[in-house]
């Protein structure tokens, strides 16, 4: 991996992140990653409230899904999985609600602390614009390389 | 809860449902629902994909949360918590992705099996158009009836 | 897997339970078990009781984790593991606890209703001698075959 | 809760592990506590072992449900319930396995960073004496205190 330029490969990351379909729809935006941690955010508008005012859990663990992933995308595992044509899958995502939001954004903090031979462990915390925690998450992923 | 009429609860749930804005963004559809089942879903489309073409986590996560919703809102449990101004707290959600869909639709089937005093268990499978399992979930929401 | 008797192989694996000093010391038996299922068993005792008389979650956790285990055992998917003296390990396990028990026994029943290339999904339910439900868990685990 | 002295208590309380049946059963020992905090450990022996020489998850799921306990048993929202004649449940108890044990001891570092009004959410890492992860853990407590 000695012929990557972070730099260029983040920017390339991000570009694609402003572009993606489904992040607009949703609003998920990436403020900060590298190779192990992201900070995305969604800004709360009332196309993503549930009917009582506050952000639906859909949106959440969007977030969450989301910015694990942009946590993974400049690791090293993740980048030999690329080279190699091989597979990362997320095996599942846990989310526990702490809080309602009714405005605001929605700051997530993920990070993958653990990243073994075949699986990686990540986890995400999600702050409002107070700092208190709304939810946090945890995900498994599985690392398959290519040969 | 003698007077409820089920039908007109239904329907109006049902009508409620349509017109919910998240719904319409993210294409969320009730296609059945009553008393602790719901099935639900959602039609892909390119905005709701990876940039590799199968459908997103959160996508499949707001499925499975919503869906779970679905199927508690004709409960006994929570018609009582709106009766008396409770609360029902969603305190966690979690999904297992079992294989990736790229194309036709996701179909919901929620189930809300055990319903105690205080905390409801509910879980959903979500099969493509083939029938083939895509993932599952479960979820424990806290129910706190008002006074 | 042709050369395999099922029934002698079950024998095989009873009689190795029946003799394991883990189980032993917990009281764990093995009521039944075939390809993808168990029925396994711990008889409540004072030692296995939390001050407050009702048995250890502990003890939950240790039933259903041994149960899928048991259920997993002559699956073929297990048997190639061995054959090619690859691993499965279990990559985790959830248990959500649904009601104390005081007083009689644990019956676990644990199924593997999917098994993948990769990922086995396991689920486990236990229950007390009046049928209520005292716990249900899963567990998903990675298979790797040898070459 | 003012007239609580907190060393008698905690001494009493460690007095109390030490002499708990299941604790001994399974050689679980605190090491050190206090309000939101746990040190706990079990010595590996054969008895605790699986057929290929490591530690069984069940023993594992056991140190870190006991590690949890007792790291809430000096929390205030505990003692309010044990003063009010309320009650404290484990919802539900997550295991991720990160790596097995074969030799030594199993140390479990518990904490309880978020006690809400209902709900209580703590974690746990287990690791062994070279400091290695092994396990980690979290759980779900609900919190109801009497009248």
């Amino acid at each position: 991996m000695a012929d990557h330029d972070p730099e260029k490969l983040k920017q390339k990351l991000h570009e694609f992140a402003l572009g993606f379909p489904f992040f607009q729809l949703i609003g998920f935006e990436v403020l900060d990653f590298g190779p192990g941690f992201s900070k995305t955010r969604i800004v709360l508008r009332d196309e993503l409230k549930n009917p009582n005012g506050v952000v639906h859990g859909g949106v959440i663990a969007t977030l969450i899904d989301a910015g694990i992933t942009q946590a993974m995308l400049m690791t090293d595992a993740y980048q030999q999985i690329r080279e190699t044509k091989g597979m990362m899958t997320t095996l599942d995502l846990r989310v526990k609600y702490l809080r309602p939001l009714s405005a605001g954004s929605l700051t997530c903090s993920a990070e993958v602390p653990r990243i073994g031979k075949r699986i990686a462990h990540a986890s995400a915390l999600v702050t409002g614009d107070d700092g208190k925690e709304i939810a946090m998450g945890d995900s498994m992923l599985m690392l398959m390389p290519g040969k």
